[in-house]
């Protein structure tokens, strides 16, 4: 290959060198770092992340980029390989406006807010203290509005698009907001329906008591039947569960609630469904934007088809009914641990919703973030707005009760707005494709039931593992499923399994 | 402090973190790398060595040197900090002079022969195949041999001092050339002696059948018991029992063997001495090389202080025995385990050698190093002197036995040439040691009786740990023992063991 072709691959070698580093020393330090590492732990991570920072904003890098689109034509490179480069170039170069638009000083002040907002919210939270808590989340409000309005100038887009397009590549609120409001007008209705018709019978109840190690045991042997690579990743317990490391070195982890393992099996599942997308991207263009997903709502869908699409379809609880009872002393059938996933009941805290009433927290929080960005909504008038809001789409009150209400997640006190749409677009994208792979594999769900994810599996490789950020999510979908994301799937999915 | 100053303690911040992340690295891929992981791995840390070198071969280090000695009287520092300023400047131009005496060339490949030959013995010796592993060897001692010249000319020492200056800080072979040959002298006739005595009467055996689990935590109480910090360390397990990490958080390892619970019960014993060094080092030295040890030596001191001095003394094993028992289904007394450790027994293999027999091990390797560094033993020739110096050493016979003979050790594949002699001269340090401790503490070894190790711990703290590298082996010694490295302690120490 060419001199600058060379020094791109070089230099990518050598930033993905330290982005491995990082990964591993944060999974490490969740999983196994005794409490008194931490100091010089944390003074590593922030050197390394100082390096590739060093090493994002390079300067040759833009020169470099110019002199290899010469080189291209020259190569004996196959025709896709050619596109390949093109498309990652180009990825290259948005990448690096991106990490320069900023002095180091606003990078320095940007990441100290987040970083003192988010120390704070540990503590004032689970003391529900917003009185204390609301002039860091100003501060980091007002940082992330300068920011966003940078990045907005520079890229020709709406502040709140600019901090969308970080999260997915080319994702606008062009593109979504039909897709909510729709949501806003008919979710609402449906989980009421939903929950008058779950009233009125009695939902079995999940608890009892399963050993930690048995749990692992029914984990893994899951985790193995629907495809996660044992060569190229580990599963280990955290406090928060994640999925972290390299892309041919996962590593998972889970937390385990002896009184109930359907937590710790879900999201095992979840995880999976990650870890299977990371495993399974290009390894050839690991160290380059285009070997790694192109976003969040991407990664998403691929966790919430294994969990939302796969695990809690009839068929996959049919399968793994007697491997559960296998490992632990679970009295209930099939059909009763089916109905006990089928629950719904609007409550305070996002992250343990359920599937229908899940999108309504997003919607709340995009439409709250949005207005603060705008400007519209006072960080002080935050609570009462999550409130109403909390009143109108899921009927419960957060008064006074900001713990569960708008200080239950970490994103905002962390800079991390333009993050939540990502979740439901994830999940609607998850049902689209779950209906574009019906029509591939017309006998899909006999082969789920007899715990044969080989077609699956390459229908999902083809259609989005192996694209990497060659197609962003439209483009995804658009391959896969003939058209753009849309809500006649999900309505379909929802339906079929609330109704 | 100074912008000199400012710049030193910068870099080495930048170097300690990469130092850090190839620590963990390195300490990951023996205990949790799953197989498929290695690759991308050891690109990583590829990667990072390079960074590292890079990093410590900076042309402005000797201008930041030479100005830091400028800022230095300016300062508002102690008089002690000063000199350890003063020290560790000294330090740092050695050690920058060592890292530029090579061109990047050279460096390359003198890693490239070393892992070639590596990479051969580790399939190579398993097959007992000398004639096509020796060819790998001879590259890795040409080079070894220019290696030393090179730096024996830039430093004003003989070739072999050259070598033996990168393991311990000032070590010269005119130091231990007495020593050496007086154990020659003695050892052989006193191994005679113990085995032709133990003969006589029936060594108990300590076979039998302990559960990982109960050994671990057997070994976890005893860690704790001799004073390991586990708010900044840990112990796993790996192939290849080591103590890594950082000093603030110390990775040991062992393995288990279910037949035999004494092996991994002294090692983990003996690399706890290792890790406790570690731990105590002067922490705000930490990324300067005056917080790190001198070297080898005084390391293996410690790991020997550890394992010779106190584990196997009859206070320690008194103190031990009723643990043991607690986990282990062990039916022997105190008095048989004590003369199970006091087993001597000419071996093949140096891993496995007991305090008496070791330092022939280690004398005929110090010797056919020298002689191949010297160009008076070809590699050709070496099965052959091995099987002599064994037949005069130890009375065994390696003839075609060159797995269990020459091809034993990972060192001279690895290019370490120079390290073998730390090993004894660390045993010999570690029994002066304990003669010093016992006249500071005439009451020493009533604490180990009673597991009290507070006494023992402050004592090497002060004369050993907190002192890092501002003296080198001899004047630690002389500081805490009123003398240099001598034979008296150790002889009294084997006589009153064995005899």
């Amino acid at each position: 290959v060419g001199k600058n072709l060379d020094n791109i691959i070089d230099h990518a070698k050598k930033k993905s060198a330290l982005g491995h580093a990082s990964s591993m020393l944060n999974w490490d330090s969740s999983v196994n770092m005794p409490k008194g590492g931490a100091v010089v732990r944390n003074e590593t991570l922030s050197q390394l992340s100082v390096m590739q920072h060093q090493m994002r904003v390079l300067k040759e890098i833009p020169h470099w980029i110019e002199g290899a689109r010469q080189e291209l034509p020259l190569e004996n490179f196959s025709d896709e390989k050619r596109l390949w480069w093109k498309k990652n170039l180009k990825l290259m170069e948005k990448s690096y406006k991106q990490s320069t638009l900023f002095t180091d000083e606003f990078v320095q002040r940007e990441s100290q807010c987040a970083l003192d907002c988010e120390v704070k919210w540990r503590t004032l939270r689970a003391e529900n203290n917003w009185h204390d808590f609301a002039p860091y989340l100003e501060k980091v409000v007002a940082i992330t509005r300068e920011s966003a309005q940078i990045r907005a100038k520079a890229f020709n887009l709406s502040p709140y698009n600019a901090l969308l397009d970080q999260f997915e590549q080319d994702l606008r609120e062009e593109d979504f907001i039909g897709i909510f409001n729709e949501l806003k007008q008919k979710l609402p209705d449906m989980i009421q329906i939903v929950v008058a018709k779950q009233k009125s019978r009695k939902m079995p109840s999940l608890e009892g008591n399963y050993p930690i190690l048995k749990q692992k045991e029914l984990g893994l042997e899951l985790m193995k039947m629907v495809g996660f690579d044992f060569d190229h990743g580990r599963l280990d317990v955290s406090l928060h569960p994640f999925c972290g490391g390299v892309s041919r070195d996962i590593r998972m982890t889970t937390r385990y609630n002896e009184k109930d393992f359907s937590d710790s099996l879900m999201g095992v599942l979840h995880e999976t469904g990650h870890a299977k997308y990371e495993q399974n991207l290009p390894t050839e263009w690991g160290n380059f934007p285009i070997g790694n997903a192109p976003g969040m709502i991407v990664h998403e869908s691929q966790s919430l088809f294994m969990e939302m699409q796969i695990a809690r379809s009839a068929e996959f609880v049919q399968l793994i009914a007697p491997i559960i009872k296998k490992h632990l002393d679970f009295p209930l059938g099939m059909q009763e641990l089916q109905t006990a996933y089928k629950k719904v009941e609007p409550g305070f805290i996002r992250v343990d919703a359920d599937e229908l009433t899940y999108p309504m927290h997003v919607i709340l929080r995009y439409e709250l973030e949005k207005a603060m960005i705008m400007g519209d909504l006072q960080v002080k008038d935050l609570p009462g707005a999550w409130n109403e809001k909390m009143q109108n789409y899921l009927g419960i009150s957060t008064l006074g009760n900001d713990r569960n209400g708008c200080m239950q997640d970490i994103h905002w006190p962390s800079g991390g707005f333009g993050y939540f749409p990502c979740y439901t677009l994830g999940a609607i994208m998850a049902a689209q494709l779950k209906v574009g792979l019906e029509r591939a594999v017309p006998q899909m769900n006999k082969q789920i039931l007899a715990g044969d994810f080989t077609q699956v599996d390459q229908w999902l490789d083809t259609n989005i593992w192996s694209r990497g950020s060659f197609y962003n999510y439209q483009e995804l979908l658009t391959h896969a499923t003939g058209k753009k994301l849309g809500l006649d799937d999900y309505f379909t999915h929802l339906k079929t399994r609330y109704f």
